[in-house]
Order: C-alpha cells, then sequence, then structure tokens
C-alpha cells in the first residue's frame, strides 16, 4: 500500500480488519518490519486519539517515529501554487513535503478543511499536494473529507463486537455548536457502504452528504424510524455540504438518549471522540453500558497497525 | 505501587530512596523490565525537569515514552461532571483519560491548581479524575496540591549527600511577585515529616501551610532561628493557604544571601527550581558553594526511574 | 569534538565531510555508538530540517533523542546575568542550561539573534552562555551568527554534486519583506572560505557581510559578473549588518530567474529553506531541473550525523 486515504485505497476491506484484529492479540509479532524505518507524523491541527494511536503503532512495528506540530513548531504554510509569498506565510508546502520525504519513509498527515470553499475542501488539495510532493507513501490522519483510520478502526469495533453475520448500523446526526467538518460521516459512510452491514443513515433536513460516499445506504429524516432494531448507532455531528458548512438552528432532540435506545436492539453506541457531552451525546448514554466509544477508540492503534504494516511491506 | 501521589503511596520511603541511589549507579539494569510498556506524559502546563528527567527515567528502563502537551496538542479539557458542553471545552476529562488509558500501560500526568477554589484545589479533583478515568497506574508529575517526584529527589538528595545521621532541614518561605501553589511545600514536608530528619519550617505570619501535610514539623516564624545550625536549606515561595492563594506584600528580606548562611552548619541550599534569582534566592547563593540546586535536579531521574520501575513490576 | 558552533570548531573540514558522505551509504554503521547516549534538541525558535534531521541522525547512531521547545513547553528564559527576576522570565538560561546537562548527554540548541543590539547577537550570548552552563558538549543548531550544520551540509552537497575539482561557488543575496539573520550567509562564507572551492559574494551595496567571515572571498555588487559561469548558486536574503538588522527598500531584480542562469555554468541553485517563492527564488527556479534544495535538505541528515558521531567519539 502506497497511500491510505480512503476505503477507495484499500483492495480487500474484509481482510486489513483482520489483519488488525490479529495484531489486536500479537502486537510485537511484525517489530522487526520496521527496524530503521522512519515514520512521521505531521499535524496542521490539534489530535490526541490519532496521535498516540499511530505514535504506538508504528513503535510496535519497530519503526522511529517522530511527531511535528508543524503549524506551531515549525513555519508557516503556504498552499497555493503560484503565490508571491510576501506576506505571513514562510514556506511552501512543496518544500515542506519535499523536504520531509527526503527523512521519513512514511509521512502521516492531519489537516482539517477550511469549511469556506467546497471546492478546494472536496479537492483535497492540501492533503494531495502533501502526497505528490514528499514522495513517500502517505497515511492520512484525517483530512478535508475524510478520516479513513477512524473508519477503518469503527469496522474493526463492529466486525469485534457483533452479535449477528450482518449488523444493522446506524450512522445519526447529532447536534453542536460548531460547524463541524465532513470528513467523519463522510468517510464511515463510505466504509460502511463496502462492509457486510445493512447501513441506515439518517438527520435532519439540510443535512445532506455527498452522495459520492453515502451510495448504497438507506437514509432517512425520521431517527426513530432509523434507530428500529439497530445493533450499532454511530453518532456523529457534521454541518451542511449545501450551503458549504452551514450550521441550521435547533434539532437539540436529535440528542441520543437512553429513551432513544429503547427500540434498538440494545445498540451499541459509537462515537469518533472528542464528544461534547450533553450536547452530541448525554452523560447517561456516555456513563451507561451501551457506550463502547472508550473501547472503540483503543482499536484506533491496531487499525494503523495494519495499514503501516501494509506499507512497510511495500517499501 | 499502582498511584504515586504522595508519601502515603509508598509504604517503605527509605527503601524507595535506596532503589533511587542504586539506580543511580546502575541505570540500565532494569532495562527488560519496559520492554513493550509505554508510559504516557500529560502535560496541562509547562515542565522541564519533570519532562525531561521523567522521560529519561522511562528510557532508561526500556519504556516507549510519549508526550502529549494536552492542552496545546490535543482538545481543550472539560473538567465538570453534568457539564453541558457548549461552549469553549471540546473533550471531557472522562474520555481523554479512557482514552489514553488504552494506548498506556502508565500515565504521568501534571495539571497546576487553579489557587481560586481551595476547596476543588485541595479535592484534587482533576489528578483524581484523570485516576479514575484512565484506568492505568498513575504518577503524579505534580498535582494541585503535591509534587511528589520532586520530593523524592529531594530527600535522595538529602540521603545522599548528608554528613551525619540526622540533619537539621530547613523549609524556608521566600519571597515573589506572582501566587504560587502550595504543592512543592506541602509535598516537601509531609516527606521530611516521615524521613530521619529534623525538620522545622519557617515563613512569615500569614504563609501557615495546610496542617494536613505540616504534623510532626518545629513551625517558626523567626527566619534566624530556624536556620541555626541547619545542614540543608530548602527555599520555596508559596502563597496563603487562608485567604487561599493571597500574596501579601513585603518580606523581601526573606531572601536568603550568604550573610544568613553564617549561622548555618555550612548548610546546604537546595531549590526545586525554576528559581527567580534575586527575588527568591541570590545570585551569590545560586553561583556560590553551598548550592546544590543543579546536583538535586540530576536526581529527579532516578526518583522518577525507582518509582516506574516498582510500578512496571506490579504491571 | 566537545562544541560545533562554527568552521573553527573542526580540525579537518575536508574529512567530517567526507564523513558525512560514508554515512549517507552506512546510515546504520555506527549505531552501537549512541547506546545509552541521549542527545537533547532544544529549540528557542522554529525548525523544520534542523529538527527532524539532527533526531534522525542521532536515532541512526543509536540515541535516545528528546525534543525540547522551550520557548513553549518550559518556561520563559532570562537571559541577563544579575537580573532581578521580577518580570515575565521565570527560569534563567543559567538553570535551565545546567540542568538539561544533568539529562543529556550532547545538547544541540537553536537560538535566533534579537537584530537589536548587533554587539549582544554578536558576542553569541545566549548560545555561548548554554554551552557555559550546560557542562556537556553543545552543538548550534543555528545561533545569533551562525547555521553550522546547514553550511556543513551545503559543503557535503557540493562535494556530491560538483563536476570539476574546483568548482565555482557564487552566494547571492535575495530580496525579502522582513530583516532576516545574517547567520546562514556568515556561515556559508566561512565555510567556502576553508574548502576547495572559487568563492564570490554579491549583494547589492549596504548589505555588506561582517568581514570576520569572509575573508578570502570575492565580493561585488554586479550580480550578473558574479553568476557568470557559476556552478553552484547559493541564494539567501539577509538584513544589513550596518546599520543592524535594517531592510533597504528595492532590489526585486535580485531574485534569481532562469534568465539569470544562462551566463552560469548551468548552475546548481541552493537555498537553506524555508525559501519564499516568488520573492526570493521564482517558482521557474525552484521547479526546474537547476534547483537541488530538496536534495540538500537531504544531505542535513548525514553532517548532523557525522558531528554528533564525532561527539560521540570523544565522550
Amino acid at each position: 500500500m502506497k497511500l491510505f486515504s480512503s476505503v477507495n485505497d484499500v483492495v480487500d476491506v474484509q481482510s486489513l480488519v483482520k489483519e488488525a484484529l490479529h495484531l489486536k492479540q500479537n502486537p510485537y509479532a511484525y517489530e522487526h518490519l520496521g527496524k530503521h524505518k522512519t515514520l512521521g507524523l505531521i499535524f496542521l491541527n490539534p489530535s490526541l486519539r490519532t496521535r498516540i494511536s499511530t505514535q504506538k503503532a508504528g513503535t510496535n512495528l519497530g519503526m522511529n517515529v517522530m511527531v511535528l506540530n508543524i503549524d506551531k513548531e515549525g513555519w508557516a504554510l503556504e498552499l497555493q501554487d503560484g503565490a508571491i509569498m510576501n506576506g505571513g506565510t514562510v514556506e511552501h508546502i512543496r518544500e515542506a513535503a519535499g523536504v520531509l520525504g527526503q527523512y521519513v519513509d512514511i509521512i502521516g498527515v492531519r489537516s482539517f478543511p477550511g469549511l469556506k470553499n467546497r471546492d478546494a475542501d472536496y479537492s483535497e488539495d492540501v492533503f494531495n499536494k502533501f502526497v505528490k510532493y514528499c514522495g513517500v507513501p502517505v497515511v492520512s490522519l484525517e483530512s478535508a473529507t475524510r478520516h479513513p483510520l477512524q473508519s477503518l478502526a469503527d469496522l474493526v469495533t463492529i466486525e469485534e463486537l457483533k452479535t449477528k453475520a450482518r449488523p444493522k448500523v446506524v450512522l445519526t446526526w447529532a447536534p453542536h455548536v460548531k460547524a463541524l467538518p465532513q470528513a467523519v460521516p463522510n468517510s464511515f459512510a463510505e466504509w460502511m457502504c463496502r462492509a457486510d452491514v445493512d447501513f441506515t443513515i439518517t438527520h435532519p433536513e439540510g443535512y445532506e452528504l455527498c452522495t459520492d460516499f453515502t451510495n448504497g445506504a438507506t437514509i432517512t429524516h425520521n431517527q426513530d424510524e432509523a434507530l428500529a432494531d439497530a445493533d450499532f448507532i454511530y453518532v456523529k455531528n457534521w454541518s451542511a455540504y449545501e450551503p458549504y458548512g452551514k450550521v441550521f438552528g435547533g434539532y437539540e432532540d436529535w440528542m441520543l438518549t437512553n429513551d432513544k435506545l429503547k427500540p434498538t436492539n440494545n445498540a451499541k453506541v459509537m462515537h469518533c471522540l472528542p464528544v461534547r457531552r450533553n450536547l452530541e451525546l448525554s452523560d447517561e448514554i456516555l456513563d451507561g453500558q451501551n457506550s463502547i466509544v472508550i473501547h472503540e477508540a483503543g482499536n484506533r492503534v491496531w487499525a494503523a497497525q495494519a495499514v503501516l504494516k501494509q506499507m512497510l511491506e511495500t517499501l
């Protein structure tokens, strides 16, 4: 594997999931693979789970892992081609990526969308420039439109905890006070559409996701209907795709509560975290026995390790 | 050892001190202990000595050490239970701690007090929530009311450099311009009260420490009297316990000078650092031959390593 | 080697260059040298290349590398001797350096000049205090007046890519919007003056460098004349030495373009990076086949590794 940015970069999704679960049982079985190999984790935005789980995954594989908060420790990056750099930016992404590619064998990069210009965000301009100019394999640590390590960990979690061959998985929109990217729901949707699950998306009118990611899913504005008989409920806020980045007021009653779990199949509740308590998800859910959010976060290590292992094998 | 937050977590203080001094002679003797074990050092506040010495201690034991300045690199933390998170905080400490516990075998955490609400600070709310929700052994890297790795290093230093069986140790208040926590003096006091030393505390009226920490110490407002025949002088500023966080003006003459060393037993001068020169401690002391502050800071490695070793042995 | 701050710290420049090129072919040949040795990289300013390449160099040699952005993660440093520290600074450089020297075997330190007080900057006050008080070997990661790891990498690159025994090397000033230090051009000049190259410096009137660094170079204000028959062109902006830190307006036509390459010997174009595109260097140069800036940055690893190897050998 030379690139891990979406489900489309994966030849065999099911086998990648199995690899992750195998590594969970045998974390150090491939420690020799990463000897004398360097992983560079480059952050343009904050991170907790992705940073620590991927750092650990690389170390488990015997890699030397270097973390750079490029926005804080390095130089202000220019992203536009052709820019006359007489303003506040100090280094062009072409040089930054090119230089980092000299020092490391695999790069992970996180870059959130601006949520101002949909075309720019959905063209994955920043992430793709990193890929183009660094010249080494790249793992997305969340880009403008996708968060594939999260989605792989989510699928690993569902595979690990499901109690029937084809569980019902529901992605439900949740309230928030800020405009959040569509990266996590886009990514979750495209991975679920490739998995052997019965997949439903529910959200208020106006929060339709880009259909490129949801093809194959059942989509409804009726949350109650969607949740009926659910085995897994994935809770997440996102801002509108059209008009891009818009937050419509209201819909506070979309927050998941224990009451809403009643018609489900004692559904397990998932969230990528960080989660705003009592806004996106109630205390009673997060502190109750249906929540698997901490377990899910733990699986981030094995998802990252499976991807890094496949990359190391092709270096 | 599952928790290291105060002297009360230590069964045998003297044996822990000996362990530290043994490790100082044999830094890599237990390098196998930490193989495939991960130490996560989580900072909510700045650090130099604690960060670097504990990172080195973990590495000496063969651990994989990951450092996270969670306030800068991660997400703004919510600390209150039941909060409706519709403001500036992005992640609740329950999730942050719980997730980190999935990734590491031992957590070190630093969280300073707010110095606004004594009950909240002295209940060790933040530190205790970390302990409760992370589910793995925790080392305090300084909490609201204690700095136990510093105090252990201090005791190690006294044990190493003392020239009589039961030295006289004096903790003396020093001037400052800011309101500082009571964590270091509280902690030093409770460790000295458990050690085989003749322990005196001296400070201006109004700077009485919480008696929970000073039980067994001689306490006086007369600095000259306190310093007489001292073998070790521990210099530190702190703000008042009552009214909480108060700084009373004046007392600049409490700064230690060479003159004040005259009636001592050629006392060695200690400080946890960072120290404000010519405010807390004069240049002449810090640059003179009585100062052992750098040597004392060096012992932070062995104190941390002794604690981590005992934790690794019980994993 | 106990100190690496300028070309004057190197006994045999040519042999150090050969060492670097040898390490480029055999990165892990000396991995045993750094076992149980710690490298502390201390930054008072931003860094990308220096940070990551030196971190990798240390790891290649088997060292434990710890990075500290002391200005952001540690305490605000006081640099003045005799200061009464009742203001914003929390820790004196004497203690910070002294303590770090307790924890690590070799220190790298980066500290940019203030560009306000030439005497202070050119006395290398901050860097020299670090050296004096830390008590262990120190590598400059760029100080007020020099950037020796960059210059060594530059010389390694010229040695590696030259097509004649004594190439013509031209350092040409380039436009910028900010006042930049003279560290890189000073350092490049003093290294070139010690190397077996035909060395010319060109800049507009007013940008004369301190002659301590340029002794032996041909200096001209005529850029066209300087570039004729050049084999390597080193592009860099700097502010004036007299009046210190001054930026004179104009001179935008000093930016290197493909047209200016015509009278050269198909010169290879170098820059230390970060570079402001279309201000210091045109897109057409940076994206063309004459640019070797990425390759040059890659050589930073081997320069750092050669220096660290020589230091480890004398520990």
